[in-house]
């Protein structure tokens, strides 16, 4: 659950001392074509061809797009398991879920400095929020709208706002009560929101 | 409705040139002031010591203490006068007409750079997060509270979070359809649910 797929400053005992320079320069790479292109608009052969080293490469040390995506973000945990869970959830059950889902990352004291660094990027630069943008609309909605193809995507969206707006009062601006609100309190009075928006 | 209380920056023609300066000396003791001491804690008094001037300065230049936070914090419309127009709405009226209110204020290419601003400077200093959680709370909210004792503050927060995650995702990640989404849409969509956590 908390496999970090970046490890760009990281350097095994037996790795040569240029793995992770080239992890570190695909990864900028990665991050200057997402910001700048958007989610689906990168090409994994541009970013490698940005930071000099072999497509093969790419593919090597992160994987999918989707994993060069999460890794470039530097999130602690991995999207698609989480989405994973969620979409195993029975369809009554998906509001619950998804609530519990969120306030678990953001309640867990090692996923929220990523967290917080993601939304703070995408308020103080363009590359920033086409960033948060496309992951949300392109790794996290996406998901969710195979799981729900019949809701209406701004409806979706404006679940994801409830949830948003809840993470930036409790965490960044850090409004009492709802700072300080036990995650069962903010789960009873979510979830009819959220299940408002997705069931109608 | 416009009406900016602040005018640190200019100068009537007639008006003597330091009165701006003194002026933009008081803003900015505001601001150190209701950043670090929240604006309960806040004191005219000390402003205008910080600002050198005199005390009866600053009430004549900018009225009371909230006429001063709101002009501190750059913002271009006066909110009491907005939450004046929520407090007279009815009460089965009140989630419509806070969610067009809000979403009033957000639509005006006028007021949404400094709604902006405001977002922005609660993510990137202390001082910021500290000026809207007083203006959420003690401004915004206190008055809401008048209007509806009986509920819940957790209730009122979460309605509100569902309104600022809507301007996070329109206004700032700009995502896709809620970012063009028509008001009517966004309107239809929020206010079951700002109803649902104001009323039960």
């Amino acid at each position: 659950v908390t496999a970090r797929r970046d490890g760009g400053q990281r350097r095994g005992p037996g790795r040569p001392a240029d793995g992770g320079d080239r992890k570190a320069a695909i990864l900028t790479a990665a991050r200057e074509q997402f910001g700048a292109k958007g989610y689906n608009g990168a090409s994994l052969r541009e970013v490698a061809r940005q930071a000099a080293v072999d497509p093969a490469l790419v593919h090597h040390y992160f994987g999918t797009k989707a994993q060069l995506f999460v890794a470039a973000m530097e999130l602690p945990f991995d999207p698609a398991e989480r989405i994973a869970a969620f979409l195993a959830a029975d369809e009554g059950d998906l509001p619950e879920t998804v609530v519990r889902g969120f306030l678990g990352i953001w309640g867990n004291p090692d996923f929220r400095p990523p967290m917080l660094a993601l939304l703070r990027s995408a308020f103080s630069s363009e590359q920033g929020a086409t960033m948060l943008r496309e992951f949300v609309g392109s790794v996290l909605l996406s998901e969710l709208r195979e799981r729900l193809p019949d809701v209406d995507p701004l409806r979706l969206q404006a679940a994801v706002a409830q949830l948003v707006g809840v993470a930036v009062l409790r965490y960044v601006v850090r409004l009492e009560p709802i700072a300080s609100a036990p995650e069962a309190d903010l789960v009873r009075q979510l979830v009819p929101a959220v299940r408002r928006h997705l069931q109608g």
